[in-house]
């Protein structure tokens, strides 16, 4: 600390602009001054500060990934695809955490129109609120969404395909038997869960079954889903079949089910969109939807450099839908 | 874009000064001329850069926390506690994951150097290289250690006491009536790993037992460990017991046991230091040292936000050490 440009200049009776341009590597400087302060800079271990150096070069060498949570294990995933690409490129991935609030959503994409990041990577929070701070930042920078992503607001998205996922899951419990099917929702403005919900409206008319509105369970509040949930398996009437629309929902059916001490795949059988590469040590094993979180991360990283390398705005924000797995284990058996 | 103080000040005919100044509400400047300023500023959509804007304050309303990764859930809850202190001081708290790779972590540092963050928390990356890196990182901004930490760098810890768990997690197997209990280790130069292992020691010692070397597995290796874990519980006189010093390696044990249909507890009992909310959950349950990650996120950020504070470096490091607990499950029954 303390060394500065200034500092150097005057050291090496050089102009403050000298030693600036010197250190840029500009070539209205000589070749023997360039070199001469270079030397200099290095033997006095002088930093450039990197919001100056930025402001001049109008590049942060940062790209920004702003998720709503790690604990899922889709985002821990995609962030280690986002990175693999980043890392190619030479940028520092860094990561902010929404926890689902909009508000907090908002100061960081203020926070990022002021020119800390150069491009950013976002799965939207959940919420009711307006997407006017998405769209002002998204109209400044390079903006692709991955996974969770709003309609409205013109950017480039990397999703899976959701309604086939959702068909899936619930065409897979009807095979195995179910006859009344619960769909654990949360937040039904999210495009993923509106598709997930297609999928399973989809899949019940297929075979023929009515879509009952009180098998639609909205768990969009963490205090009282575990209690909404007991109240629905303790009915008279009980679904037999689970479809959990993410991940901390198929734990919470989980969960629900062991305090009620009611069996699975017996009594209920559950199936859940989770990443967890745990899935199978569960008791019992879970039968899940897998996203390709990974190549999802991948895939969203590339277009947001593609986006920087091009500084032009694509005139049809891209689109790239990659395919989710069932894998079928003992809690649909 | 495109709206500077230049052009601001072009328009209000002021000098560039006075802008400046007036929208960084000095005093230095009439009530009457910075509200002029203010107003018009907020009618054209004026965002102040945050580089140069940082330049003048020096803070950059950012801390910075440097982790090995966040699909092991120890990170993902002390991340929530590093954010509940952040939110309150009004800091965005920027993640940088290191994946363990010494060299990345070494470049996410020299940026910090140049400015991107007032301050840093941090979990250190495994690895035999030097740590210069740290130390010179640790002269120039504030630094916390939170559970990963080398013992050679002087910087403010918060840590649990990793001699007590380890001690604690090994006893319990005794107790159980384990007679050879593993240890699965990883990165022995590591400060939370050779208390663990310490720990291990002791009681083993208090309870007559001998100290083998070949029950002390290291498995720093990801691509071999499960092999190396294969051969361990396949030898002629294996362990009856394991203690997991990381989350990961205690999921790798569950894979191994099931896929050598080895039964957990009654062939091997297993105790694995996790925060994994669904232990529970496991085939079977699993006993788990859990820390108290939250509160040493907590902790961390509240000592590193008072040495912000405080503008000075503390005369003696600080050290927090907080309790691990033991839960109990079906795993070592």
């Amino acid at each position: 600390m303390g060394i500065t440009i200034k500092k150097i200049a005057s050291e090496l009776k050089l102009a403050v602009s000298t030693v600036s341009k010197a250190l840029a590597g500009s070539h209205e400087i000589s070749p023997e001054t360039r070199q001469r302060v270079v030397e200099y800079a290095r033997s006095v271990d002088y930093i450039p500060n990197a919001y100056a150096s930025s402001l001049r070069k109008r590049t942060t060498g940062n790209i920004g990934v702003v998720l709503p949570e790690v604990a899922d294990s889709f985002f821990s995933d995609a962030i280690n695809g986002i990175e693999s690409v980043a890392r190619q490129k030479g940028y520092h991935v860094i990561i902010y955490l929404t926890h689902d609030d909009q508000q907090k959503e908002q100061a960081i994409l203020n926070d990022f129109r002021s020119g800390r990041v150069d491009g950013v990577l976002m799965s939207v929070s959940l919420g009711d609120g307006s997407h006017t701070h998405i769209e002002e930042m998204a109209a400044q920078k390079p903006l692709v969404f991955f996974d969770r992503a709003w309609q409205d607001v013109t950017a480039a998205r990397v999703l899976t395909d959701d309604v086939e996922s959702g068909y899936n899951a619930t065409h897979h419990l009807l095979e195995k038997g179910c006859r009344r099917i619960g769909f654990l929702s949360v937040h039904k403005n999210l495009n993923i869960i509106q598709q997930r919900l297609q999928g399973y409206k989809n899949a019940l008319a297929d075979h023929g079954r009515p879509v009952r509105d009180e098998d639609i369970i909205d768990c969009t509040h963490p205090d009282t889903n575990y209690d909404t949930l007991k109240t629905l398996l303790t009915n008279p009437n009980p679904p037999d079949g689970l479809v959990c629309s993410v991940e901390s929902l198929t734990l919470l059916a989980y969960r629900v089910c062991h305090a009620l001490n009611l069996a699975i795949p017996n009594a209920v059988r559950v199936v859940g969109f989770s990443n967890l590469g745990i899935a199978a040590l569960l008791n019992p094993p879970l039968t899940t939807i897998t996203q390709p979180a990974f190549a999802m991360g991948q895939a969203a990283a590339t277009l947001l450099f593609n986006a920087l390398e091009r500084r032009t705005k694509a005139d049809v924000p891209e689109l790239k839908i990659l395919p989710s797995v069932l894998h079928e284990r003992a809690s649909t058996q």
